[in-house]
């Protein structure tokens, strides 16, 4: 290619740039969020609604748009903030929405503006990140689409949106506070599922298929705001079916009655297409799947929400409709809807989580990791902890503690790099005691980390859980899952580093472990934790901070609270650097997760 | 006299006070607030502890000292401040803990120290004063003794202190929630009726004497966190009963089974001596009464707390026992509860009122004052509107917004100064639109106010409620009350000003108005307000800006939010003073509270 041939191509590749810098937009949103009498599931309970509306409005923008939501916290006394899941906030790490970590909680009445851009194409969705909101009903649906002249690598026709979520009668406050005693008091299973915040409680749309207790729901207790979203389609087309989990804690097992399904996206990126008739989804998980209508046309068909992978009993499945026009939407499907599978087939689980595997165009991981290793400690109450201990978070969020070198702010204990290589996951722990911290891992910029998240037996003899893990600010690359305790020398050999899916959460499995990799490249405080909320309040996370040093000025409004509002004078000004011990470079992170208990009754 | 004597006289004077202020002490108390699981009428709910016990610990202090509380803030997501009923924050107006008033509520997780001197002997309390967490069980004594060397002008021989409250099942954020809805949902009578933080519901302490559906309460039922607290008594001793009511909404009729009691103080201030059967006491109100244990000795005696003053089904009366050592303490009285009042027995509740005169120790009011007068606006929703505006507070303090005349900050709309002579206070408003507003009152240092609050028919005809009203920052004199509509030229010439009670707590009956006067000599902003929580919320209240250009310096950690904690700059700088209209120099105050319903459905 001669060197014209080049500048020309060059300069026809920054047009190409240009043109889509110019398409990206603005799209602004004013949310105001407040408590409101709801019937999600036909019970009226409280629910945290935004303008009014639960769940809360959709963002629809393209990839390269710019997302701004204008907050305003109108709850009576109770601060706020929301996390957008699934997008990186690649240079505006304050805008994560985490409370302690990324930003101050919004205070009662004040409005705090979310400016973010949404860099690609994928599904998504938002919820708040402080207490448990989001078990409260803060959350809604995030759909970037690509970017002008550029194109998804499958077709469609039209678009299913399916937001899962799960509802407790209790409210959050009690299960906050349950959560925190002494005895520890378990939020127990959720009463409903619910598909795009519809569901119903004590009755069925399904009954007449169901056994001889179940009761459809009468025609005055359907409320609008418990009657099924119905999805409509259109015969003989292809429709991308979009699947977002923010459940508090139940895992589904998702089904479409008639319809296999390909699976196409995983949180954000492609995946490889399969075929498969039921998709695993634990909580933070996000799915396309492309469906064709060519089944009976004469009849409607059920979508069902099973919750699984925790012991009986479990709530009746969400169900909504799938309206094949023009059947009335009304239309009880012929068929019974779809059977659940059992709650505990782990291994129909494990062979869902390895079918996902990365498309073609998708990086690769780096082949070389740097590592470290952790140990344990000590501590009280029931807790989650990892590698013992339990997460709490600090006052001051560690975005600005960490920038401004304010010490006294958090805990800096660097966690330790030996890992007792006697434990037994399989048993409950030896040593049940392990103390608070603020468990902070500090990373140099863009150096490759593998966490082998570790999972072991709770108190109870012969018990673990499966945990969905999330990671802020990143995707990663799900290396592998494996059973029983990871082993450097025979498993750390057999990571898939050809095809491994980019994710931004991935489940471990009881008794299991599930080996990522992801590059230091985004500055920023970044928790990783279990996307079980109750799960989150107990302690199961961590924080990682990304080359703080690098991380920009902070805009005003973000460090309102704690040593940062007192320190205002910083802001935007001389950084001393993130404090703690001198951040290694050979890193091997095994999070061990499990229940201690301790009494001091 | 000599000029040596007269000096040597001084210098006594000098010493002895030297001596008081040598004699002050400082009480530091460290208090955490957390929600957590308790049974305050043998029902488990959620109450809003502190340190692990409901109600809140009593503060105990000599006149003159220095009460320090360092609050720290452990629930889940809400802010938090506390009031201290009736210590006028003299010189430390920030420390007067009213949310967007007289500071920012303290974040989840952070601490702040409370640190003010007591000047008067009395019997107060202290209550949350954020959204309505005072209703969520946030609350506790004060009890203040005479400086060293000072004596009361009364004697005994020993004390019983008891703090009065009621309690509802519904949690405190679904009655906000109701009460901030369309349709508006009133959040009923309380369950119960609670003594010392102790009640029983659906069971009765005093059963064999009720009625045939009176249950009494099982061994089983009664924990220890409902069982009441006992006053035990020695026989033939004079004792001060102190009570204090810190109900949401509850009016009390309080009796002592077969003793009569002798009223000598009220709020703080000392009253002339008089004897009663029974008090009406309303929510704000403290007293104090002797009672001497002259009856016979062989029995208990019951201490009763019956809900007035509102259209029953009314709760079943609070119940604690009076125990005349040695007799045991699960004595059942001999003698069936004292009955109650009729529930709308005004002409008791005035003639009660008027029974309060002033002590003759207790300085007089001005014989002159200056006066103003407001008028009506415009609104929607179900709210309490005074002089049509209901007052919503701005979420920047609006102690930092007048000192540092942030007029974005706030509402800085005057009231205006007449008040339409024609409003029919017997009836429904003819106008029941009024609007929201901060209804903020700017006054001079050193000027005398007159308030009259005047009370007028609520939405439904024939209807008119009682409100008792609560100033901060001030006692007042309550110059007089009446029936029907105030009229300066009969009633302005009736006032009381020769021996009228000093209080920070007064009542208004219905379809009548209560005249009060005070001076403006304590530089803050202060709210006045129905002190029932619900009404408060629903924006039955008033600010008095007064000599805001003489507050002092704001200690760091008040003003950490909103447009003040944006411009912390300024904080102990220059200040420009409060913004708004021209200070008018005189003033008559006519409130007019009434309900307000308009519904854009």
């Amino acid at each position: 290619m001669g060197k014209a041939m080049m500048m020309l191509c060059f300069l026809l590749a920054f047009i190409f740039q240009i043109c889509i810098l110019a398409s990206a937009e603005v799209k602004h949103y004013d949310w105001d969020v407040e408590y409101m009498y709801w019937k999600p599931d036909c019970v009226e309970h409280l629910v945290m609604g935004i303008n009014g509306k639960f769940p809360g409005p959709t963002i629809r923008a393209k990839a390269g748009d710019t997302v701004q939501v204008n907050l305003t916290n109108k709850l009576g006394t109770e601060g706020l903030v929301i996390h957008w899941h699934g997008i990186r906030q690649i240079n505006t790490p304050w805008f994560d929405g985490t409370a302690s970590i990324s930003q101050c909680a919004i205070d009662v009445g004040e409005s705090f503006v979310y400016n973010f851009t949404v860099d690609r194409a994928g599904t998504y969705f938002y919820h708040g990140h402080f207490g448990m909101q989001r078990s409260a009903g803060l959350y809604g649906s995030i759909v970037v689409d690509v970017a002008d002249g550029e194109k998804e690598p499958f077709a469609y026709d039209g678009e299913v949106n399916l937001l899962l979520s799960d509802w407790w009668h209790e409210s959050v406050h009690e299960q906050e506070v349950g959560l925190s005693s002494k005895p520890f008091r378990w939020i127990g299973e959720p009463q409903s599922i619910l598909i795009n915040g519809k569901g119903q409680y004590n009755c069925s749309l399904g009954a007449k298929f169901l056994n001889d207790s179940a009761r459809s729901c009468s025609d005055t207790e359907m409320s609008p705001q418990c009657q099924p979203d119905i999805q409509s389609v259109d015969q003989n087309k292809t429709y991308r079916v979009r699947i977002a989990s923010t459940t508090s804690l139940a895992s589904i097992s998702f089904v479409i009655g008639n319809h296999n399904m390909t699976l196409v996206e995983a949180d954000g990126n492609y995946i490889q297409p399969v075929s498969v008739d039921s998709l695993n989804i634990y909580s933070g998980d996000t799915y396309s799947v492309l469906i064709t209508t060519n089944q009976d046309p004469s009849t409607n068909y059920w979508i069902s929400a099973y919750q699984i992978a925790r012991k009986p009993p479990l709530p009746p499945p969400g169900l909504t409709i799938l309206n094949y026009k023009p059947n009335p939407v009304s239309d009880t499907p012929l068929s019974p809807p779809p059977t659940s599978p059992e709650w505990n087939d782990f291994a129909g689980g494990k062979s869902f989580a390895n079918k996902i595997l990365a498309l073609k165009s998708i990086p690769k991981p780096p082949t070389k990791s740097d590592r470290l290793n952790t140990q344990n400690t000590i501590n009280g109450y029931v807790k989650w902890a990892i590698n013992n201990v339990s997460l709490v978070l600090p006052t001051t969020p560690l975005i600005g503690s960490l920038k401004f070198g304010l010490k006294n702010a958090f805990d800096g204990k660097s966690p330790a790099e030996d890992f007792p290589a006697t434990y037994d996951i399989m048993k409950p722990p030896v040593n049940p005691n392990s103390t608070y911290g603020n468990n902070l891992y500090n990373f140099d910029y863009n150096i490759t980390i593998d966490v082998i998240i570790q999972n072991a037996n709770i108190l109870s003899a012969n018990v673990s859980e499966v945990h969905p893990w999330h990671l802020h600010g990143h995707d990663f690359w799900v290396l592998g899952y494996g059973d029983g305790k990871f082993s450097e020398e025979n498993d750390g050999k057999n990571l898939n580093l050809d095809n491994p899916p980019l994710r931004n959460t991935v489940v471990i499995f009881p008794h299991g472990w599930t080996a990522i990799r992801f590059v230091t490249d985004n500055p920023g405080v970044w928790p990783f934790h279990c996307h079980i909320e109750p799960h989150l309040h107990m302690g199961m996370g961590v924080v990682f901070a990304e080359a703080v040093d690098k991380i920009k000025t902070i805009p005003d409004g973000v460090l309102t609270c704690g040593l940062t509002a007192k320190n205002s004078g910083p802001v935007g000004g001389s950084s001393s650097g993130p404090p703690g011990a001198a951040v290694p470079t050979h890193y091997l992170l095994f999070i061990y997760a499990f229940y201690v208990i301790y009494s001091f009754i």
